[in-house]
This record gives C-alpha cells, structure tokens and sequence, in this order.
C-alpha cells in the first residue's frame, strides 16, 4: 500500500424534492460544499466519481462523469460513473480509495447524487427494480418493497418477533434526523404512527419505508503527499474500505437472512483496518426497511439471532448507547436519494468523527463503520473511518 | 506506485447480432475466454470491472456488477459498473489498473459489454445520446452521428480536404478485419461502395460508421505478487494509462477539432510510459465515424493537420507501415458494442503484441496505444501496452 487515504472535506444539499433543481445542479452544489469545507480550490482535484444508479433511466442523461465536470467548471479531469444499484455511493468511495492509494492520483472528489422527483412517480420503482435481475425477478412483478417484505416476514415467524419491534427502527430514525440539517424528515413519529401507516406490502408499512428524494453529497479524498502540501489538522483517515457481492437474486440463496456479502466486506474491511467490532464507536446501516436497520446489529454481534429490536428498545442504537446507529437519521429519515446514499452515510460519519453532531453527538467518537447495500444486499460497501489527530 | 500492473488474458465473443444470447451470456462467454487464456481459475479473480454504457435504457438491468459475477459463478467478488459513454471500456480497464496498483487487489477481471439488438432500432440511437446534455443539447434532435458531421464538415472546409480521402479510413478497416475472428465484418469494401452508400447526416455516409452490434470482451489484470505464484513468460505490460474529460458539449470548446480530452490523457500516459511518439507499434484509433479515424494521427504527430488522409492513402496505417493503425479492423469493421468497445481496443493490441495477429502482423510489436473516446471526445481513456520478455 501506499500509505493511507484521508477524507478532507465533505458537503452535501439537504434532501426532499427539490422541483426547483436539476440533477447537475444538486451535484455541483454537494462539491463546491466539499472543496469549500476541505479549503482546497476545486482545481486540485484530479479526478471525479460520480455515484449515480438511475440517470439513464430517469433523466435520460449518462456519461455523468464529464457532465457534472464540466459543470463544477474542472473539464479535464478524470472522471466516471460507478454503478452498483443502491450501494454505488460505498462503491464509489472505495474507487475512490484505490484512486488516491495507487499513488496516480493525490486529489479525489467522489460526488453522489441521485434526482427522483420531477419524474413519473412509477418510473421511479421501475427504474430501482433494475437493481434486480429482470430476466428471472422483476418479470414475475415483484419490486424491492416485496422482496425485503419477504425478508421480513420470514424473520418475524422464524424468531417470533412482533413486529412492533422491528418497526420502532423508523421511530429510532425520525428522532436522530430532527437536528440534521440534511435531513428529508426532521420531525419524530411515534411507534404508532408507523404501525398506523399503510401496509406497502406485507408486512411493510409506509413509514418503515426510506422515503424517495433528490439529493448528492461529496467526499474529497487525499493522500499525505498532498497533505504536505496543505496541513491540517482534523484528519478522518478510510482505515479500511471493502466491496463484496452476493447471488444477485435472494431466492438462490441457501438463507436469506445470512447476508453473506455483508460479513465478506465486514471481514475484509476490518481486517484491513486492525479493529473489533466493540472498538466502532458511530454505525451507519442501510435501512431502506426498518429490517435492515435491526439485521445487520444482529450480524455483527451487537445482539444474539432475533434479539436486535432489543438493542433499538433500550436505546442501545442512540449515542451513549452500545452501538450509536443511524446518529444522524439514516436512510428511513437523513433520505435516500440512491446514488447519494453511500456518500451521506459517510458523510454523517465524518459529522460525528469531527464532533460536530450537536445534540446526537457521540462522545469522543473516534471510528465510525458504514454500509451500503445495493438490491437485496447483493452488493454491499463497508468504509470504515477513523480520527487522527 | 506499487510496482507493475500486467495484462495475462484476454478474450472475447465474436461481435454481430446475437439474437440468441444475452447481455450476461456474452459477458460471462468473454469473462471465462480472459480466465481460460490467463490459465487460471475464475475463483482467482477478486474484483470484477463490468463496462457498460445502455444496458439500463436498452435492458432496463442495472447492477451489472452483481449480476455478471453470480452469473459466472463468482459471487463474493468486489465488482461495480463503470460508465463513461463510449470511453467506459478504457475507463473501466484505468479502473482495474487503479485496484491492483493499490495493492488491494492481486487480481481484477475487465468485462465490457453492450447488447443493441434485440431492442427497438429508434432505442439505440436515443440511448446513444444518452451520452450528450439531455438538457441543452439532445433536447434540439441532434444524435451522435449529427454532431460528429458538424465536425467533419468543419474539417473538410477548414483543410480544403475531399471526403474520399476520409472516407478512405472505412476500406482500411474492413480490409483489416478480413482475418480477424471477432470482427462483425470481415469484407472488404472498395471507396466507391463508402462513397455510394446512403447519407445519414451530411456528410457521413452508411459506410463512414461504425456498426451498431453485441458483443463482450474481457481481460484479466495482475500485480508481481501473483505472478510469483502463477509464473509466466508472455507478460504485457500496462505502461501508462490516463483518463481525461474535456467540456462535454462540443459547441462550447474553442475549437471543436481540438480533442483537448485526447491531448491530456495521451500527455500523462505517455509520460507515466516515459514513451514517444515515435516508439508506438501499433495504435488503437475510435473511429466510431471516419473522421475520427483521421484526426488522432494528425494531432499525435504523424502527419501535419489536414494531411493525416495521406498516411491511409499511402498505407501508412497498415502493418509495415508507419504508424499500424486499426489492424485488426477498428470500430468500423471489427464492430462498436459500445460498453465491449475499449476493451476489444486493447484485447486487438496484446494480439498484436503476442505476435498473433496474423497476416495482420505488425512485425515485433513490442508497444501499443489505444485510444477510446466517450461523446464528441467528452471523455478520453488512454491506455498503453508493453510486451516484456
């Protein structure tokens, strides 16, 4: 390796349905608020990463690699478009990494962004069904909210869980995103709100779903040769960073439940950054449905088999609890605009590893764990970061 | 940099209408034709580079990266789409460079891919324009082949130069791909027919374009350290490789025959190489239409501007010529499924380089260069090879 990897500057629009924005301007708004927040000139970036899933199906505009170059004004550099359905954002940001760490490039932005609105609002679930295997899946009707319905309902029956418990991951969500200026939802909802919400597909009410929305956010990465170069102190390194796939469609697979690319970037990741799991201090999971926000704490140990809800009814998941989750509202209330969502997550990460989350603030916060999945966790991005001070 | 970063296998269907197989049956088809070449096995690949640029307008499938390693049977994998228009090939090929000059990966396979039949013909020409500004370009009715004849009219006006000495760049081409096993056409066609085939936008004619067809490539990348353990003497290089953008909408460059992406990413590989002009054998050019068959030579120095029909007139371009250009056929002839295009570039260099190409044989080649292009030039990757004995 060649040395390390740091993340210097982040920034980011607020995410809702920005009628009054266009995909490009939410990007350059989200970078000019990174290199702005990195006190660098947008120049010295050398290469851009645009993270993106749905421009071609829902603006009809691909080649956004030199599209949002030209328009940040820094036609020239490198750039490029890195897909991997809903998790594209960790994917980018791991792309990112190799860039800077192969010693070609000293200067990275990665810029995620995904524009949903301002489209025909079933276009929108067609064009995440594309995350899917159409020939085999997508055909049979069935879309992301009814695969991970299944999902869920296979978890409620084999360990007999109400699903007031997994449902109160979207309370846990709302409260968290009230003072974070990004977020779509920053008001709280009540356990029965959500239990009072339409059913989407069974089991999965309305408000355990993450909402759609525009948004982007970007990262700038460097490396120490351009540290040198411009000092600073308040340094995140990327101490380990992971991209792992699974059988793309769920019905292959032994267990639905196993998430086996979850726990191959998990292990690749933290290997690489020398850390335990007890040792992450902030956690970003990927909660399109309140299940994957419980699943994972699960996975990783933070509670046995059947026993996550535990952890969001004691308020393990808030800050001064056992794993502070989702700190800054995750994708249930921070947003999900696709091809942002990796970088948020990050980003939120960053907020936390700089101390700067105000009242979610986790004390002395000094490794944060994120990850992004893409279609029924088939790709699954893990960054792990870390404060150097 | 992490040492050096070498080429072990390449493969690839052959390129045509394949009605009867899919966008992942050539992927996968080209995948285990790179493995079986490399002589190693696909569970030795660690990260997956899938290029692609429409599969989400014309297959309504993203998330390629999953998709193609659970289909060849390699799920576990890193893999991600990379996206840059009709540069994605070399951009996705400058992408696994980066992975295994990190040192993170030992490992990576390339797969490019398009599949363009089996839609509606009218879809491909607007999936096409995906790569240009929807909003301030695309929105007037203009495609690809449109704009390219702005530049080809600006050219033939500004250098006083007859379009028969363009067009000439066609018979070199199919000429070329006569032997090639891949190639989409393997006839040859004289001036006259280019000259008497329709006019699709003036002054391109049918026969000044590349094809619309499916097809895949693939290649398999590798750092020292696994060359210790899989040992081998045919070793390629990739000496240099760069990616540059330039504004993306041709009517706001300065000069619209500049290529300003090409001399930037051509200036840095070159230098990464620490080559000349002079010591390349055998050169890939993205003639998606004539004219940019033409131009590259003139603005690489191998003929003064407005004279680079000469080099294709006196066979300069062939092997044994000056400058071997296009020798297994290029876009032309040996065919342009977009996503598959940039790595079929390189794949026709390590033929070139193993010595295998024939009668097509540029005698002891030893360094090649490609060049592969995304929009009016919008995006350029650059990548070059070096046989090492």
């Amino acid at each position: 390796m060649n040395g390390k990897v740091y993340i210097i500057g982040a920034g980011a629009t607020k995410i809702g349905e920005h009628w009054d924005k266009s995909l490009r301007d939410l990007a350059v708004e989200a970078l000019f608020a990174a290199v702005k927040d990195a006190s660098i000139d947008k120049r010295d970036v050398e290469a851009l990463y645009v993270s993106n899933m749905m421009s071609g199906e829902l603006q009809g505009q691909e080649h956004l690699g030199a599209l949002i170059a030209t328009w940040a004004g820094i036609p020239g550099v490198a750039a490029c478009k890195v897909e991997g359905a809903c998790a594209c954002g960790g994917v980018a940001i791991h792309q990112a990494y190799l860039a800077v760490a192969s010693g070609l490039y000293d200067c990275v932005a990665v810029v995620g962004v995904e524009k949903m609105t301002d489209v025909i609002p079933s276009d929108v679930t067609a064009a995440l069904a594309t995350a899917e295997d159409q020939d085999y899946v997508v055909f049979t009707g069935t879309s992301f909210v009814g695969l991970n319905a299944l999902i869920y309902r296979f978890y409620l029956e084999k360990y007999r869980v109400k699903q007031e418990d997994i449902a109160r991951f979207a309370v846990h969500c709302h409260k968290m995103a009230v003072s974070n200026p990004y977020a779509q939802f920053r008001r709280p909802v009540s356990l029965e709100d959500v239990m009072s919400s339409p059913v989407i597909a069974d089991p999965i009410r309305l408000l355990e779903c993450a909402p759609v929305g525009d948004g982007a956010a970007a990262l700038i990465l460097c490396n120490e040769r351009f540290l040198k170069e411009n000092p600073r102190d308040d340094l995140i390194e990327i101490s380990g960073t992971a991209v792992a796939t699974d059988i793309v469609s769920m019905h292959e697979r032994r267990d639905p439940l196993a998430a086996s690319a979850l726990r191959r970037a998990l292990d690749i990741a933290m290997e690489k950054a020398g850390i335990e799991t007890k040792e992450i201090d902030v956690l970003e999971v990927h909660d399109a449905f309140t299940i994957l926000g419980i699943l994972p704490l699960e996975l990783m140990g933070y509670a046995p088999p059947g026993e996550g809800w535990r952890l969001v009814a004691e308020g393990q998941v808030e800050p001064g609890g056992k794993i502070p989750t989702n700190t800054m509202g995750g994708l249930k209330a921070r947003g999900h605009p696709v091809g942002g969502t990796g970088v948020y997550q990050v980003l939120d990460i960053v907020t936390q590893l700089r101390g700067k989350a105000g009242s979610n603030q986790v004390e002395d916060a000094e490794i944060g764990l994120a990850q992004n999945f893409g279609g029924v966790a088939s790709t699954v991005a893990v960054n792990i970061l870390k404060r150097v001070r």
